[in-house]
């Protein structure tokens, strides 16, 4: 059992200016966190127990998943990192440091030279693979912008691992056991999370899975499928094919008049057309000056990243301006179309129009579109030279690519990436073992990282009101809060020791506030560092004889007699396990 | 349990060059460390599962003893440092580095500015004093030369606390705590330690102890009273006054001839006078050229670091070269006393010479001693002159200063210091609370060292015998090592498993010993690193129904019935607790 007045927390009401983020602004102002320098923060004594219960379970799990754990260092020489090709690649966000004797060093972001060192000198033989190594350490990423507190800093604590393989179904086999494990410390944690297909991009190659934690305030969104458990960010997201809607011929082609009507919705009520019967057609422009034309669904927005995706030579693309819109649909901007382009582009063409028939599009004409476009009869020069590809961003509601059900758009927050390395980096530092036949391969590699300060930023996003943070048991500070509401009662005072020190020998996480406060100071200090369990000791409810009981998630009193409070209590915390 | 075959312990016969000391050694070979770079280490599982059980012990004692844990960060803002003045004082141990933005900043080696900077803006009042915060954190120091492995690197692991209070009564009180609690982490991690008087030497003014874990091959020498407990570092330890000798006059004054007889050896046996009835006078220049004239009795040694604190003014001091030693006592050296000096210096005289009746001593021209020499009658001038100081080095069998009993001269490994540091830091910084009165104050401020890492090679060098480390239990990676003799004999194999499947069960930390390696690769790697309780399964004593248990610290087996192997075993360990 905790007393209040011998720790350490000290609440403020001020919100730092420097605080964008609702987590952010509640570990500041629940006293959990205090700035040191730009992205540098201490972990207050109330935040620094809320991570190590965190840090308990990780670790739990990560040994239950047969990893085995070390600690690996916070400075790193730059040899390493040369020899793995990190040093000169990695950006300013490495922060390079030198030593008294002038040599080169950093303070690592992560650990995958250091590791591999480690293991090119311990391991030669297949027989002492595979292993799975992880550490809870303090890293260093120099972030231009250090911003929204723990979950953007520049010194953060992280979980990461690195597993070495002889085989490929060896680090499948691994893999699969770290997202089961990942899995275990979301729902172990009592967060609401979800996995998602990642880019594999600057590492190329094989699988990668981001877990995120949702939150409305989320920084990234992601699609998920409620039925199948299908998911991926959204800028990677696909749907199930379009379906087909027939081979009817339209109408012939007919040219309308549209003065002035450049947008999807105005065109839309002035042909009575709705907007997934009209062609929506987008110019951009490469960097080398390419122009680019992609057309998708009148309903539909364009990806950039999967636009990107498409163009890989350029190494940026941005919406053509109007002279060079001109310049190919001979019209002012908005009345652009598949029919009659009138100069070279790299053709791009959604999936969403491909079973489109009839459709309307600008006509390449100022003031006009077209009416019964058929790909094959109006717009066939188009249609053979473009590429057909998904552009569109899926949404809520498009059918799931692997099950067909309806996906759901959430946002979230990214706390842990799995990744199959494959041999980058044991190929590159000759980190390698004498297989079976007497051959020397390099070592197959998996690393899996997870944000330790992350995940406690993104619980607070996930559980919070506007009166302070709502913890989810197994990462709240304490268990229950026991406020000895009126402290210079000597009766009840007694009577709230008495009660947090007996829960504190049942083995609970108690904390008694014992202050010499108002009651309003400690209702609303309750309220901010989010308790979950509170029983409240003292005034008219104690003269009645009672003890009031509540959630922090629904704040609901409930008035017990004293005697049973321990008993109610027990329950409480129970069943919030 | 955990099977060493799907762990990760690599162990070497190799010895590393660059390790000079034996508990860097047997960690190398015990695969517990591998060095990153100079002074930066990683711990390897077995190393690190130690460090873990380490810091629960020091986490049990700090919060047992009412001090609240946090976390601070490596990288601190230079401001903070310019603020305190350290930023210009510290040398080129501090490690300075510079971001992307080139702001400075530092990897901490200690954190009294970032916590009082946290201090200051939490706390206002009296009322919310004392407390006392501490973290156990990575830290950086670098060293010139870093060496003696976690010993003295560059990068550590630290357990600091820093202690806030409104009177120095307060302070006392934390102070006295954390000396107890100190006391209880060595005596919890079974280590013969020692606590002693420390110098406070650079921040000076108050109180400061050093505990020492004791070891034949420790780096400092400590005096330590068995009888009272007094202990002090042998630069600094003082011993009782030196007995009287009675006023008798001795015969008169007489020089000798002593030709080519410079040493104490010589001259006493010449003489026929014991070293302790002669004075031994030796001259030293100061760095500013001034000449030091200092005596002390034939049979104790001069100690350095007392004559330097005699000499405040002096930078430096060394033995005075030949052609100065004839400037002043007109003699070749070795021949040198305090009769009959001819020109300035500065006089010292050891107490252990004040009381001699009667003595020998050089007579300050070639191949002469005196003898029958009385301060009073023949040296009045030298007496007269001459600071009367203890300089000499306190030796095993000295008396007590605190007690008069014989006092013992021990070899240990400093690992905490505590220290009170007053309001040096609070004031620089401006940490100030309001008293009682509503007067603006500075905080007073303890703070309290402990070297975990540092602490782990100690018990090394206490506990560890040709073969391997010998570790206590508390701090044992594991405290019992299953060792399966002939894993590819089912049945003893299945023993060996059952075996330590069910003492993990009991509640145990057992290793098995499951790999397919011969049993002397096995008996030698059980010695190196050094699991306290061993029970081996197989071979023909498994054939015979028993297993052969024994404790790493003797050796000694005893085969006992399968059946009744767990039972004893439990019980080994019950008494290594």
């Amino acid at each position: 059992m905790i007393r209040w007045s011998s720790w350490y927390i000290h609440t403020t009401r001020e919100i730092p200016a420097d605080a964008e983020v609702v987590s952010h602004q509640l570990m500041v102002r629940a006293g959990m966190t205090r700035k040191v320098a730009a992205g540098i923060y201490s972990y207050l004594p109330l935040g620094w127990r809320s991570l190590r219960k965190l840090m308990d379970i990780v670790r739990r799990e990560m040994d239950a998943a047969g990893a085995v754990e070390l600690a690996m260092p916070a400075v790193q020489p730059a040899e390493l990192w040369v020899e793995s090709g990190r040093w000169q690649k990695y950006g300013k966000e490495l922060l390079r440091i030198r030593d008294r004797h002038d040599r080169e060093f950093c303070f690592g972001p992560t650990h995958e030279e250091v590791v591999t060192d480690i293991v090119r000198r311990d391991v030669k033989s297949y027989r002492q693979l595979p292993f799975n190594l992880y550490q809870i350490q303090t890293k260093f990423r120099d972030e231009i912008r250090p911003r929204f507190g723990w979950m953007r800093g520049r010194e953060f604590l992280m979980k990461d691992a690195y597993s070495f393989h002889a085989a490929p179904e060896s680090l499948d086999a691994t893999y699969e056991a770290m997202d089961a494990a990942y899995r275990r410390v979301f729902e172990a944690c009592r967060l609401e999370y979800t996995v998602v297909e990642a880019d594999t991009g600057t590492i190329g190659g094989s699988s990668s899975h981001e877990f995120m934690v949702t939150a409305a305030t989320g920084e990234s969104a992601v699609v998920h499928c409620p039925a199948c458990g299908y998911g991926a960010n959204q800028e990677k997201a696909e749907r199930a094919a379009w379906p087909s809607v027939g081979a009817a011929a339209p109408p012939p082609l007919e040219r309308v008049p549209t003065p002035g009507r450049t947008t999807i919705a105005d065109v839309s009520a002035l042909l009575g057309v709705p907007a997934d019967g009209l062609v929506k057609t987008l110019i951009y422009e490469t960097d080398r000056g390419e122009l680019v034309v992609a057309v998708v669904r009148g309903d539909r927005e364009i990806n950039e990243v999967k636009l990107q995706n498409a163009v890989p030579d350029a190494l940026h693309l941005r919406l053509a301006p109007e002279e060079r819109v001109r310049e190919i649909t001979g019209a002012p901007a908005g009345f652009a179309g598949p029919v009659g382009l009138r100069g070279a582009a790299i053709l791009l063409a959604d999936l969403s129009t491909r079973e489109m028939r009839g459709f309307a599009c600008g006509a390449n004409e100022a003031d006009a579109h077209l009416v019964n476009v058929d790909w094959q009869r109006d717009a066939a020069a188009f249609a053979g030279a473009a590429r057909w590809l998904d552009l569109v961003t899926v949404g809520e509601g498009d059918p799931c690519p692997r099950c067909g059900e309806a996906l759901a758009v959430v946002r979230g927050i990214e706390v842990g990436h799995i990744f199959k390395l494959g041999d980058r980096y044991s190929r590159a530092m000759q980190c390698t073992f004498t297989d079976e036949a007497g051959a020397e391969q390099p070592m197959i590699m998996g690393c899996y990282g997870l944000g330790i300060g992350r995940t406690l930023a993104a619980a607070i996003e996930q559980n919070h009101d506007a009166d302070g943070i709502i913890w989810p048991l197994p990462l709240a500070p304490f268990s229950v809060l026991v406020v000895s509401l009126t402290p210079k009662d000597p009766e009840s005072a007694r009577a709230a020791e008495a009660l947090a020190t007996s829960l504190g020998a049942r083995g609970l996480d108690v904390l008694l506030d014992d202050r010499d406060e108002r009651p309003g100071v400690k209702f609303k200090d309750a309220d901010l560092i989010g308790i979950p369990v509170r029983a409240v000791v003292g005034g008219k409810s104690f003269a009645a004889g009672s003890i009031e009981l509540s959630l922090r998630r629904d704040r609901e009193k409930v008035a017990v007699p004293v005697g049973e409070a321990e008993a109610r209590l027990l329950d409480l915390v129970d069943r919030l396990r």
